[in-house]
C-alpha cells in the first residue's frame, strides 16, 4: 500500500532512496537534498507531520550535531527537522547517537536505527567487498587471478569477500581465532590459519584484507610482509593496522571505510529501502 | 606431541579415525572395530587406563544402550568399556545421552561431546550437502545445471548447499523467515523468498531441499509442487515433510539422514579427529 | 510455427523429446516408443510422409542394423521406417553410419546427423560432467570438497568439469599437451601440468578423470597412483586407460560412456530438440 | 638451464620481465629501460650478440618506426638495436609489423611474434576481464552483485568474463551468433541470446561489455539501452560501438584497450615470459 514518506538530508544514497521509493509507488517528499541528481525537494518541512515514515540519513547527524546534509545548500539544525513532526510518528535514522535519541524521545517520536539492523549489515558486506576488490585491482600490479590473498577475520565481511575473491581466481586464506569460523572458511573453500605467530607465515601473501576491529597488524606483522604486498584495512576506526609502523616500513596500507555509500550508492539506497520496509512492517504487526 | 589414544567401536568413520590419528604420529589403540578395513584391534581394554584420550563413536550408544559397535563381532555393554578407565581421563563421545553422562560422572571421567561442537556441525554440512547433491543427481532425469532448486532454511546446511548448487549451474532460491538469513542468501547470489504462502509459488521448482526441522511441507504445499518434482528432506527426525500426504499425492520424498558418515566416512573421520584435537587442546589450556 | 514431427524409436531421451516438442506446440507423432512413459504411439508409419521432420534416435541403428528401438515391443527393420517417407523429407538422426546414409540417399531423403553438431557436443559435456561427479561421489569415501582431482585433457569435457569440480570445493589440476589448452585451464583457475613424466607426479591425486581418447594411463602411470585413488575414464572406446593393468594393480577404474542419456535423459532430449530446431532453421534459410 | 637474455625497451611489463627472468636464474641484460623501477640497464648493446634470446617489447616499434621505449631516456632507431645482433639469433617481439619483419630477415635473425601466440592471447583475457570489471566497479553506482550484464561475443574474452562476473554475483547473459558459442555460454551458466533484434531486448541491462570487433552497437541499439546503462568496449580499434551516436544519445561508453599492460603489468610480464620459454623450447626441439 502506498505510503507517505519524507526523505531528509544525506548523500547520494538518500537521493537513490527517493527514486526507488517513488518507483515502488509511494508518495515521496525529499527535503534537504537540493543538489541530489533528479530530485525535486520540498521547500519546507510543512506537511511532514502527515508522513507515515520520516527517513533521516546515514549517519543521521553531522559532526556539528546538525542534520547530515552534504547535498543541501545550507545547515539544518536537528531542531528544525524534528519540531514539525507529530508525536508517535516513525522516524528511521542511521547510526543513531544519544543526542538524536534524546531529542526524539522528548518529542514522543518512534525512533528506529536502520543501521543497527542485522540484515542491513549483512547486505552492506556486498558493496564493501566489491569496493575492497576494486581498490585491490587499482593498486596491485598483478591480477587478483593467481594472487595469494589473506582475509583476516571471518564475520560478515569475510563471508562476502571469500567467494568473490575465489570467483576471480585468487588463492584465498582466512585467519580467524574461533574454530567454528575456521570451519566455515574451510567450507567456503578457503585455506585456514589461526591467529597465532602471524609473522611466521605472513610473507606469502600479495594482499591482506583486514576485517578485525582490533590491533592485529603491528610492527612485527607488517615487517614480515613481502615487498610490494598491499594491506586493505576494512575494520572501523581506529582499524586493525599500525599505520605509523606501516609508513615507516614502507608498507602500503589503504584504510577503506564506508565503502557501500562510496562504491555503490544506488545499491546502498536499495538496501536501506528494504530495511525501512521491514521496520514499517514490524511496527504494524 | 604424540598421544596415547583409544578409538572404541563405531562405523567406518572410526576406522578412518584410527588411520588418520596414526598418520599424525599418535599411538592409536583400536577396540571393538574388528571388521574395520585395515585396522588391527586390541584384544581387550587392558591398558586403556593409560590413554590420554578415549574416543567413543557417533552416536556413542546403540538403541540397546550398549556401545554402538556395528563393526565389532559382539556386543559391548557400556560398563565393560568404562570400568577399565581411570578417573580424570578424557572421554570424547558423539551424541552423548543421559545414561552415558551419568555413567561417566559416576566414574569421574571427563566426558566431552564432540558432536555438540559448532565446528563439527559446520564441517558436517559439507558432506551433507554433497550427499544431497548426489541423491538429486541419482534421482532426477534432468541435470542440476539449469534446474530450479529451492533450499528451505538458511542455517549451516543452506550455507553449504547454495554455493555448491550454483557451482553446478542450478538456479537456486532460498526461503527463510528471518530477514538476516534472507540477506545472507541474497549475498550468496540466491533468489530469496519468505516462508509465507508457499503453495502460491512452489510450483516452479524441480527440486526442493528442506533443512528446517519443523513441519513446512504439508499437504497443501506438496500438492502445489509440479509433477516430477523431487523433495529431499535433510531435517532431523521427524523431518519437515508430511510423508503420508506425499505418498498419497505421489510426490517423491527422500529423507536423508546422517549423510556425512554414509557419503564420506573418511572425511567425516577427519572432521572428528580435528574436533578431538580441539577438545584435547582446550583441556590442556 | 507449428510443425509436423515424427519421433521414431530410441530410449527415454526420445520419449522426453516427444513431450518437449508437444509442449512447444508442434504436432508430434511418436512411433516405436510403446514403452516410453506417457507417450501414445502411432499404430503405423501411415502419415509419416507428411512430416516436416523425422527424428531417428541416437544412435539411429542398433548393432543388428535395424532401428535402435529399446522401448518398442518389436524389431523395426530400417527399410520399414524409410520406405513410407517421401523424397526430400528431412530426416534427423544421431550417429549416422554408412548403411543409413546409403539408404537415405537411395530414397532421396535429406539426412542430417544431429550428433555431429558442435553445439550438441558442447551441451552434452554438461550432463557428462554431472554424471562423472555423481560417480565420484558414489565411489569415493571422501568428499569432493578438498579432494585433489586431475582432469586429463582440456577439450569440451574438461571445460565442463573444471568449474563444477571447483564449485564443489575440489582442488583441480588439468594436464594437457597444448600450450593454449594449458592457458585456458589456468584461466579457469585450475593448476596446470603438461603430459610428460606422469608417473613422477600422479601420486598426489585422489581422483583422475580422463577425457583423452588415447592410451594415457598405462601400467607405469597406474602404478604411480596412490592407494585408493579412483580413475574415471570418459574417453570413448577403447578409452585411455589400460584396464588389464589396472585390474592387476588393484586400481579402480570406471569407464563411463554415454552419460547424458543415462544421467539426464530429459535434459538430453532437450538438447536434441534444440539441435533439431537449428537443423530445420538452416534448411529453411 | 640458465640462458643469456636481453630485454630491450618497452613499458613496465618489460621491467617485470627483467625481474622474473632473473628470479628464474637467467642472465638478464636490460637495455633501453633506464626508468624502469629496480632495473639496472646495460650502457650499450655490446655483448648482445651472445644472447640466446633477445626480447623486444609489445608493440615492438613505436608509431615513429623506432623501438617502442617509453621508459628509456632517448630514441632508439630499429637499426641501432638490430645491427649489433648476430645472424641466427632468436628475437622475440610483440605485434610484429612488416618493417621489423623485413629488417630481421635482411640480417638473418630468427624472428618470432609472441603476441601472435594463442596461449598469450588466452592468458591476456584474464587481466583484460579484470580490467573491465574494475572499470565497471568504478563507473557504476550499483554493485555488480545483482547487476544485469550482457557480454557481446563469446570468444576468449567472453570465456574469461562470464565466470568472473558470475563469481561477483552478476546476472550474466551472452549474445553470440554461432550455436556452439551459445552452447558454451549456456554451459558456463550464462543466459543466452542470439545477435538478432538487439534493440528489442537491450533495455534490460545495466552493463554491456562488447568483445565483438564489428559494428554491433549502432544508433538503434544504443537508443534502446536503459538510462544510466554503461557500455565497455573491449574490441580492438575501431571497436564495436558507434561512439558518435553514443555521445549524441548521452550513453556512456568506455573504450578500454591494452588492459593487460595497464591493469596488471607484472602478471602480463609473466605471461610474456612463459610464452618466450615456449618459443625457445620449440626452437630447440
Amino acid at each position: 500500500m502506498a505510503k507517505n514518506i519524507w526523505v531528509i538530508g544525506g548523500d547520494p544514497r538518500q537521493g537513490a532512496l527517493v527514486r526507488l521509493l517513488a518507483e515502488d509507488g509511494h508518495g515521496v517528499h525529499p527535503y534537504a537534498l537540493e543538489r541530489a541528481e533528479g530530485v525535486k525537494c520540498e521547500p519546507s518541512m510543512a506537511g511532514a507531520d502527515r508522513a507515515d515514515c520520516v527517513v533521516l540519513p546515514l549517519p543521521a547527524l553531522g559532526p556539528d550535531g546538525a542534520l547530515n546534509a552534504p547535498l543541501s545548500g545550507r545547515s539544518h539544525p536537528l531542531e528544525d527537522i524534528l519540531a514539525p513532526l507529530r508525536p508517535g510518528q516513525l522516524v528511521c535514522a542511521g547510526m543513531v547517537t544519544e543526542p538524536l535519541r534524546a531529542a526524539a524521545r522528548a518529542r514522543g517520536l518512534v525512533l528506529r536505527d536502520y543501521f543497527a539492523r542485522e540484515e542491513l549489515a549483512v547486505l552492506n558486506a556486498i558493496p564493501t567487498a566489491e569496493g575492497a576488490i576494486q581498490i585491490a585491482m587499482e593498486e596491485l600490479p598483478i591480477t587478483l587471478h593467481g594472487a595469494r590473498v589473506l582475509v583476516m577475520g571471518f564475520g560478515r565481511l569475510g563471508h562476502a569477500l571469500v567467494p568473490r575473491l575465489k570467483g576471480l581466481g585468487a588463492h584465498v586464506w582466512v585467519c580467524a581465532r574461533r574454530y567454528e569460523q575456521q570451519a566455515a572458511a574451510e567450507g567456503m573453500g578457503a585455506g585456514v590459519e589461526g591467529m597465532d605467530r602471524l609473522p611466521d607465515w605472513l610473507c606469502g601473501y600479495d594482499l591482506v584484507i583486514n576485517t578485525v576491529p582490533a590491533p592485529v597488524l603491528g610492527v612485527e606483522e607488517l615487517a614480515a610482509l613481502k615487498e610490494g604486498a598491499l594491506v586493505i584495512d576494512l575494520a572501523s576506526r581506529p582499524g586493525g593496522v599500525d599505520k605509523e609502523s606501516a609508513a615507516a616500513l614502507g608498507v602500503k596500507v589503504i584504510q577503506a571505510l564506508s565503502l557501500p555509500g562510496k562504491a555503490a550508492p544506488v545499491t546502498s539506497g536499495r538496501y536501506i529501502k528494504d530495511t525501512i520496509y521491514h521496520l514499517m512492517d514490524e511496527l504494524e504487526d
